[in-house]
């Protein structure tokens, strides 16, 4: 990642022979490649980059974006709360952009996957150009089609819903699941997450939880610290929820305890 | 974790012969051992028990405290921000409770490593015993003495200071990070995020951040859907920088262009 | 308004003869009575007690309550949405604890006038009792009965609904306010605010708006400025709208111009 | 006021013979003297306008700036907490645009009155202008002069500073107001709020208070409810307190009791 003086940003792949534009003039990737980060750089114009090494947040941002993309701010949420780290096995649908993707892609890594669903072709490609480019497209299998066909793969640790109407596909949410697994949506109106809620209860989901992150950022002037005059008022709200299975949970079949009101309650 | 049927949380490793105590009755582990997640336990005195995995942020607020702990919103804020992944090394000071020791060794796990420092020798003894209670003591490095004295590990990925001063330890840990390297704190008032600050800018520390994170939790009730009455208003404020050397920064160091200021400036 | 030592508040009416038990000791009105504010007193037992003015905030959350009551954050945000000032005629449906009230009297005071209407005799009691305490009956007519036989009044400047199903009340409500006035409503949850929203519109109501507030509060230390641990994460959803008749708008009538949602969305 | 189709809002004050130019033709405002409010007119190039009465934010939003003006979220809390209400009289420094001016000069009217300074002459006409088109003027008292040089009133019941560096007036607030007078402040950094901390309590101000508002508005569209996706990150914290006369508060004087502490804890 390239950080020019008046604060543009750059991200790209290192190639030999490659070269990367800016809007103050070339700089050559042979000039980056094998050299240290954290260090200045001149471009054929004479301007000074920083380079960087991007992280995760900066990669999702970087991301060539042809729908509304999930923010980092959401993302690293979206990671602790489904439990993904190295190893596991996690299903996205649908992919978008790929920023999700590749942030789910990043904490697998090296062992686990992600099996990402998208119902557009155009949206699929664009998602997996992104991930290539962040070098992570190898742990990433990527399925263009209709999740309301189910998903290929079963026993998974957790599963996103980025979806209009997530609601629709909870029963093959549940078969794609291992029992205990982690479930999760974001949606961005009231009314749509009134009518997952209702249909997670029906599913029989267990420990359901809704909330919404607001991040504030504030300038760094040590002398005049406060925050940023204008910020995100809202991206989405989150629901996640627990896989449990009708067949190992008795009561909840006979005698109707309801196990996932009790378990949000407690929170 | 066990959920019980009035919402109450118990996190336990299962050992054999090993039993769980809780307000309503015994659970042997061993009738937990081998069964599948996502089910119904009965303890010894009739009440039902949902056995679940627990999520990383589950673990975290079940750690054993004898201080004020790092939040899992702040967490995986700090994961993300930090570019904590398999394979990443990291150094944490000071580990308090092993909250977020625990989250870091999580993600890093298993090739990478966290260096956890804490100058109190019983914070510490409790620290490792909430790793190993998770089962992550084997990717963390305990250390115990005085951070002013500088930190063993150099080249370091990320570096964490939750530590009241920690505009004291600047020096060492540009010392520890590679160039280019992820450094991060958490503050809980006004006055110590502008001494910080401060502090960052004279050390020559790029792309500073500061930023709160607000967490609005809603009642799951589909047809009463609304935020709850209360919520945390303050954990505490996160400061993210990088590590730009001078020696790599002639202008930062001969002509006194100051990149830190553009680059927080462009977010 | 005393003030202890230990920071506990009591609100009294001062009266001859009378004497305010506190839970420290006892003080007689007849010491406070002529006497300066701004001062100490001391109690039988020897504590101290700050005598100072109340505020209308101070006095709203010193009414004696038989239900949840509107907070001063959002009164007085209803005050400044609903042009509520010296000599305004106001309504308000239901008064409950007369918290609101209270507010609303203190503003349309000493020519103007509120019109409160409550179903249960025992809260208008209640609230016409807060209102005698604060000494603002006066401006005030509480009439016991069912808002869905209609207001008495008519050509209100402003309107208030601190009801469960505002939505059932429209036609009385355009019926009672004066064309251009100014409705109000408070809901808890976001379901409500659906069914209001859609009512407002079949109702031909202009300039809709939902909103919020949040208020966070800090600890005043100067040395250590932080926001309190604490806060209350949600109130209700205000919404607000103007009165506009259907016949003085041919073109909401005749040729489905919706003035409402152009009016909102100029927000 | 008038609304046009596409939202735009257009402030004026009516007068035989003069004319409103919009963005889409011109109105006479001898159409709309004597004409009911609520209803709809149509423009020389036959675009309709919606007629409605502003409200006292809407008549802050319409002020002719030259300044950041304090803004009506703010303006009602400060009405609240500074109790301002008709009868009062309040000083305010400095008066900016005269947004706040404006509010307070609605609340206090009819009989109360607003005293306002302002150091820079060109912004004291300005807020004149301000106010003589809201036909709020004859309750304000405007005068040009250093604040240092103290108020010319005293025993005011309400005293607002928006000045940058409140904490240099203190010792002037304390004469102008009376016992136990309502003090307040805007300032838009967190250095400035502890430096005026720390003035208030060497004044021995009392029931010293700092907060600030967050609005969150939504988009009023009932089947899909959501916060908008920009809001407003900061504007100002606001600092309240009680003005606590020295030689009333022996035991502040003598034995070093500190009232105001102990009640701003109480909050």
């Amino acid at each position: 990642m390239l950080i020019s003086e008046d604060g543009k940003r750059f991200y790209t792949r290192l190639r030999p022979g490659h070269r990367q534009h800016t809007h103050q003039g070339i700089i050559e990737h042979d000039d980056l490649i094998g050299q240290p980060l954290g260090r200045e750089i001149i471009s054929t114009t004479g301007h000074r980059y920083l380079v960087v090494e991007p992280s995760v947040a900066e990669l999702m941002k970087g991301v060539k974006r042809n729908t509304q993309i999930i923010y980092p701010k959401e993302a690293g949420r979206i990671i602790f709360k489904l439990n993904i780290f190295s190893g596991r096995r996690v299903i996205e649908a649908g992919c978008g952009s790929g920023a999700l993707t590749l942030a789910l892609a990043r904490f697998v890594a090296p062992a686990g996957r992600v099996y990402s669903y998208e119902a557009r072709p155009e949206m699929l490609a664009n998602a997996r150009a992104n991930l290539e480019k962040a070098g992570l497209a190898d742990v990433v299998t990527f399925t263009q089609g209709n999740i309301a066909d189910g998903f290929a793969e079963n026993g998974v640790d957790s599963l996103f819903l980025d979806v209009k109407e997530p609601w629709r596909y909870l029963p093959q949410a549940k078969s794609a699941l291992k029992p205990s697994g982690f479930f999760g949506a974001i949606l961005p109106t009231t009314n749509q997450v009134s009518e997952l809620l209702n249909a997670l209860k029906v599913e029989n989901f267990g420990g359901i939880e809704v909330e919404e992150l607001l991040l504030r950022r504030y300038k760094p002037a040590p002398g005049r610290l406060r925050p940023q005059d204008m910020m995100v008022g809202h991206t989405g709200y989150l629901i996640f929820a627990r896989n449990v299975p009708l067949d190992l949970t008795p009561s909840a079949r006979q005698r109707k305890i309801n196990w996932k009101n009790r378990a949000a309650d407690a929170e």
